[in-house]
């Protein structure tokens, strides 16, 4: 059987999206696109990093790392990464009301589970078979993973800001403790990776 | 001119130390003496980064670091370090009750500075010549000198476990900007050095 890693790009003061989520702004007005330029910009510093978030053969995230709305599924919404999403897997969204799956292009299919984060990440371990499942966020979700202890390889990637507000993983964590196994910095981001004690 | 570093230990949600901090407790009964085990049990893991912490020819700290007291000097305290403390430095101690300084065993003198942060490094400046000043601590304090843009090097000691209470670095600093220059771990922490942007 795979492993569950996690990967998630965070503010120095540990913000992973800020409030006011819209379809204009992912991760909020204030926050922009700044967690994430280390990805787009400077591609080239951090090769194997980008990799291996991409690596997995299935993903579990949380509805509002799918979706800016709330409430009843706004049926034309695809998710924000247009026809062909970079997953290339099955995804599957935890959320609270059925949706019938979404088959993009490239292999990506959108699974949407509302029987909780147990019943999602079983799913996905039984599409990824001995590959791994990746916890893809938000904070709320891998908080959530975390929590269980199923979470057997962390992928930190901490930009240089603070924010200031906005929601932090770990919040929902208390008493956690893991094994960090590597760090490495670019001028841009510097990857963290935890292993589970 | 010499730099000001900054050196800080902290979990891995940000807290440098727990509430209900008393003479028994310096971090707080919940973080315990937990934050630094890495700089005694596992000193030979990390020496550098040990021998960087007392590399500075002058200190400034919060009251809090030097004192479980509020309000009133208990004029019987002088410090958490015994006799001889490890800074064999000048350290200048804000405050807001003036005191006379105190001489310790092996080259520390504490200064109590009323005037603010401002006053507490040009006075540390003075003393250290061309040498660092470090800013010990606490989180606070750090903040403070990291809000007025006086902090030249930040260096995190990140101790894998998670807290969920306490006071956090960076919470008092929002748009804050800086640029890592050094990633290194250890079983035990992981080391993070930042420079001014």
């Amino acid at each position: 059987m795979g492993r569950v890693t996690a990967d998630i790009a965070v503010s120095l003061d540990l913000v992973a999206t800020g409030h006011d989520q819209s379809e204009e702004h992912p991760f909020g007005p204030h926050v922009g696109h700044r967690l994430h330029t280390w990805m787009f910009d400077h591609a080239d510093d951090s090769p194997d990093e980008i990799a291996a978030i991409l690596g997995a053969r299935a993903y579990v995230m949380g509805r509002n790392m799918f979706d800016p709305h709330r409430g009843d599924w706004v049926s034309e919404w695809q998710g924000w990464w247009g026809p062909e999403p970079p997953y290339h897997a099955p995804v599957f969204v935890l959320c609270s009301r059925p949706r019938e799956p979404l088959e993009m292009q490239g292999g990506t299919t959108f699974h949407f589970v509302t029987e909780g984060p147990e019943q999602a990440l079983a799913l996905a371990r039984e599409a990824a078979g001995d590959g791994d499942v990746s916890i893809a966020g938000g904070p709320t979700t891998l908080d959530a993973y975390l929590a269980a202890g199923a979470v057997d390889e962390l992928r930190l990637h901490v930009v240089p800001f603070t924010v200031g507000e906005g929601l932090r993983v770990f919040d929902r964590v208390p008493d956690l403790a893991m094994v960090p196994v590597a760090a490495r910095t670019t001028p841009h981001v510097t990857h963290l990776t935890y292993r589970r004690a």
